[in-house]
C-alpha cells in the first residue's frame, strides 16, 4: 500500500558492498573502528560531521549526567519486565526506553526548543529578560508546564547543573543558549512566584545547543544515555534480583476503592 | 502479590541525596561528569570498575564497529515505526530495540559463551583445535547454528573483523579469545566442509571478553551500539521521510497464497 | 524518589484473596468467565459496567474492522522483529502495537475527539453543517490534517465504513456521532475542494461514542483489534517465514545520496 | 542486504483491493463485521477456520480469565510508563506486553508443550500416570521449573482452574489435556515431595488444547488478554494517576549495598 508521496526510499548515513562498509562517507574500518569514541561516532552518525573537541567534551559529560539516578520509575519497568521475561534482554531495555517520555527525559528537547525561541526572539530584537518573563507568561496562559525546572529530590539545585555548566566553560563551547536557561531561571521565581531551580533537562540542551548539537535530536540524548544504564541494571537485576520485590513492596499500601461482592474479605 | 523469596529491593548501582548522587561509590559531579568518557562510564556503571586503557579502546572499537549497518531490518522496522507514530521516538527506538534478538545482534553473546566453554575445556586440559572441533560436532548434533561465523553480505569476509583484532592488538590486550574463534573459523571448514569466516558478531566477544568484559552482558554491546545507529536514523526520517516507501516497495512483489471469494480479483 | 503529589496508589478494577478474584465488584470465576464474551469484558474492565446488546455488537464490529489489513507498516515492523528474535513473540507484537500512534491507527482517537467537539457546539446551539465548516477551516488554519477521512487505497470508499455504520442501525445505536461524522465529509468536499471519503478511523468513533465508549480510550480499539492481527501474523511467521524477505525487498530501490570514499563502488 | 534463502514475501492471511478486503478467504465487509464476535475472528485470523461452539466458548472463558489479575508487575511497568510518557499509549501498553514472558504469562506455552509431549508418549502405548512420573523427572534432572504449578497467592488452589475446566466440560469439549495436566498435578506431590495445585497458565493450555487451539500460538492468549486489561488499567492512570506513587512505594525499603564516597550520608 502507497502512503504518501515518496516510493523510494533514500538514506544518506550507511552503504556498503562485501569488501567495505561506508557511513557518513568515510571507510568505517579504516577510518572510524579505532580512531573515533563512540559519543564521537555517534555525532557523527547523526550530522555527518565529526564533533570538534569541544562537542565532545560537553556531548560526554551529558551523557554520563543522566545515563543513572537510581531506580526511577523506568529502571522499576525495566527490572520487572526483565524479572517477569528473562530471556529477552532487549525486550527489559525497550521497556525502559518506553518511559523516555514528555514527562521525565524527554523535557530535554522541550527545554532546548524554548531556548531556541527565545534566542530567536532575542536575535530579532528584544531583551532577553524580557523574552524569559513573556515566555513563561505565555506557557503559563497556555496551562503548559516549564520544562527542565525543578527537581523533586534536588529541590535546592541539581548538582549536574553547574557541574555540566563548567564543562562547557572549560571546553571553550559557546555558553549562549546556558546564558538563557539561567534568565529563564530567574523569570521564574519573579512569574511563578517560588523558586524553581533549573535541573538536567534544562542544562543538557543549554550545554549542547551551544556545540552544535541539532535541537530536534535532544531526546536522542537521554534515551542513548539511559540506555547504559538499563543494561546495568539488568546485569545487577540477573545477579541479585530485585524487580518482584519491587512490585511487591510497590504494591504495599494500595488502595482498592472499588466495590466487592458480598462476604469478600482482602484477607481471604 | 509476593513472588519469589525476596521482599527487599537491593541495588550497588547508585544511591543518592539532595546534594550528591552517587555512582559506583563516586561522586557522579564531582569525579565522574567531565572526567570519564561515555564508553568508560558505561564499565563502570555495569562492572563497578573503571576500564584500563586496553578496554576502553576496545569497546569504543566495538561499539563503533557495531553500531550502524545501513537499512537493516531492525532499522526497517524502527523508521516504519516512527512514520506511523512520530509524536513517540521512544517507541521507535524501542522497536527497533527488540530486534537484537537471538538470530541478528544476539549471537555475540552466544558465540561468546560458546568461546567461554571453549577456555574452559582448554583450561582443563584439552587441546585448542581439538576442542574447536569437539564443539562444533556438538552443535551439528544438537541442530543449533554456529553463533558469528558467516554474513550474507560479506561472504569472503566481514572486514570489521580483522579491524577489531587490530585495535586489540594494539591496545595490548588479551588475544585469548581471539585466537579461540580463529581455531573454531579453521574447524569449521573441516566440520562444516565450507568455509564460513568469523563476523562482527564473533570479533565482539573474541576482542572484549580478553579485556575482561562480563560474559553475561554482552548483548548489551550491540543494543547500546545500536540504539546509537538508530537515533541518527529517526533524525534523518524526521528530515527526509522513507519508512512509508520501505513498506511500499517491501511488498511490490507481495504474493497471497490463501484463497479468495468468487470474483475477487487483485487488481479491483 | 516522590514525584507527583500523591504517594498511595489507588485502583477500581481488581482485587483479590487466596480464593477470590473480584474485578469491578464482581467474582471473576463464579460471574464473569463462561458469562461474558471478551469484548464485552473489555467494556467492564474500561467502564466498570456491562455493555448493553449495542455496546456489544458495535464494539465486535469495529474490533473485527480494524485488527487487520494485509501487509502494513506496523506488520512488516513486527515480522521483521519476530524474524531477528524468534525467541520473544512479546516483543515482536510490542514492536507492531508500537505503531499504533498518531498517524495510523491512532486517528481513531483524533477523530473522536474532533466529533465530541462539533457535539458539543451543536449542543451549545449551533448548526451542524455550519460548525463542520468551522472546524475543518479551524484544522486548516492550525496546518493540521483532517483525522479519519481518505484512505491510500480505499480512494472512491472505505468498504468497512458502510458496514460499521449499518451493524450500529441494526443493533438500534444512538447515531448522532454518525450523522457528525457524514456532516464532515459533505462540508470536506466544500472545504478542501476535493472529496475526502470517510475511512474507518472516522467510522469507529463515529458508531462507538454513540453506545458510550469513552472517548479518551478509543486509541485502545485499535491497539487490542492489532494485538490479534499481529499474533496470527507472527504464527504464519513462525511457519513461512517472510521478515526477512520483506526487509530484502524494502531496499531494493534504496537511494544512497551520502558521499562514498574514493574508489568505492556499491558493487564491490 | 539477502538475509535466509526467501526473497519472496508471502502470507496468507489478507489481501484486498479499492473494495474489498479478504481476511482467510471471506469478504471481511459483506461476512464477517457484524457476524462474528472479536474471539471468534481471532481463531479465523489465526487458523483460517471458525472456531465451533465449544472452542468459541472456551477461548473467551480462558481470555476472560487471564487478561486481569490487578497490580502485577507487568501492569506496575505499564502505568510507570505511561506516567513517564503520558502522550504515547501505544508504549505504555508495549511496556506491559514485554512482561509476558518465560516466567510470568509465557508459562501458557511452556506448560501446553509439555502436556503435548505427554499426550504422545501416551498415544505410543505409555500409562499416563507413569509418562507423568517421568516427565517430572526429567525436568528435575535439567534443572527446569514445572510450568504451570503453584501460584504466589493462590496457594492451596487458583480459582480459575476449577472454572475453566467447568466451562470447558459444559461445552462438550476434547477434555484429553485436562486430565494430562490432572496427571502432572497428581505426579508433582510424588516426585517433588510437596503438593503444587495447578494454575490458570496450566489450565489455559489443558482447555484449549482439547478444542484445537494451536501450541506454538498459546503465549498469544495471555498477550491479547492482558493487552485489553492494561487499556483499562491505562484508561484509569489517566484519571486517577498512580504510576508514580508505586515507584515511590517500591523503593521505600529499597537498600543500597554499594560503597559511598567519604562524608556521604542518605539523608543528606
Amino acid at each position: 500500500m502507497k502512503i504518501g508521496k515518496s516510493t523510494v526510499p533514500r538514506t544518506a548515513i550507511c552503504t556498503s558492498n562485501e569488501h567495505t562498509i561506508v557511513v557518513r562517507g568515510e571507510d568505517l574500518c579504516q577510518d572510524l573502528i579505532g580512531h573515533l569514541s563512540f559519543a564521537d561516532y555517534f555525532i557523527l552518525l547523526l550530522t555527518g560531521r565529526r564533533p570538534d573537541p569541544a562537542c565532545s567534551a560537553v556531548l560526554n559529560a551529558t551523557l554520563v549526567a543522566i545515563a543513572e539516578h537510581g531506580l526511577v520509575p523506568s529502571v522499576q519497568a525495566s527490572r520487572m519486565t526483565y524479572a517477569a521475561a528473562p530471556d529477552a534482554l532487549q525486550g527489559a531495555v525497550a521497556a525502559g526506553i518506553l518511559g523516555c517520555g514528555s514527562v521525565i527525559l524527554g523535557a530535554s528537547e522541550t527545554a532546548g526548543r524554548l531556548f531556541v525561541e527565545v534566542a530567536q526572539r532575542v536575535d530579532a530584537g528584544a531583551a532577553l529578560d524580557e523574552v524569559a518573563v513573556a515566555v513563561l507568561h505565555e506557557l503559563k496562559a497556555q496551562g503548559r508546564s516549564i520544562p527542565g525546572y525543578g527537581h523533586p529530590l534536588h529541590k535546592s539545585s541539581d548538582p549536574r547543573v553547574d557541574r555540566l555548566i563548567a564543562v562547557a566553560t572549560e571546553a571553550g563551547a559557546d555558553l549562549r543558549y546556558v546564558h538563557i536557561a539561567q534568565a529563564l531561571e530567574r523569570a521564574i521565581a519573579q512569574v511563578v512566584g517560588k523558586p524553581l531551580r533549573m535541573n538536567v533537562s534544562a542544562a543538557i540542551p543549554a550545554v549542547l545547543l551551544g556545540v552544535g548539537f541539532p535541537v530536534g535530536s535532544l531526546r536522542g540524548v537521554p534515551i542513548l544515555a539511559r540506555t547504559a544504564g538499563l543494561i546495568a541494571h539488568l546485569a545487577e537485576e540477573a545477579e541479585q534480583p530485585s524487580g518482584f520485590a519491587l512490585s511487591y513492596q510497590a504494591t504495599r499500601e494500595l488502595q482498592y476503592d472499588g466495590q466487592v461482592p458480598a462476604g469478600f474479605s482482602a484477607h481471604g
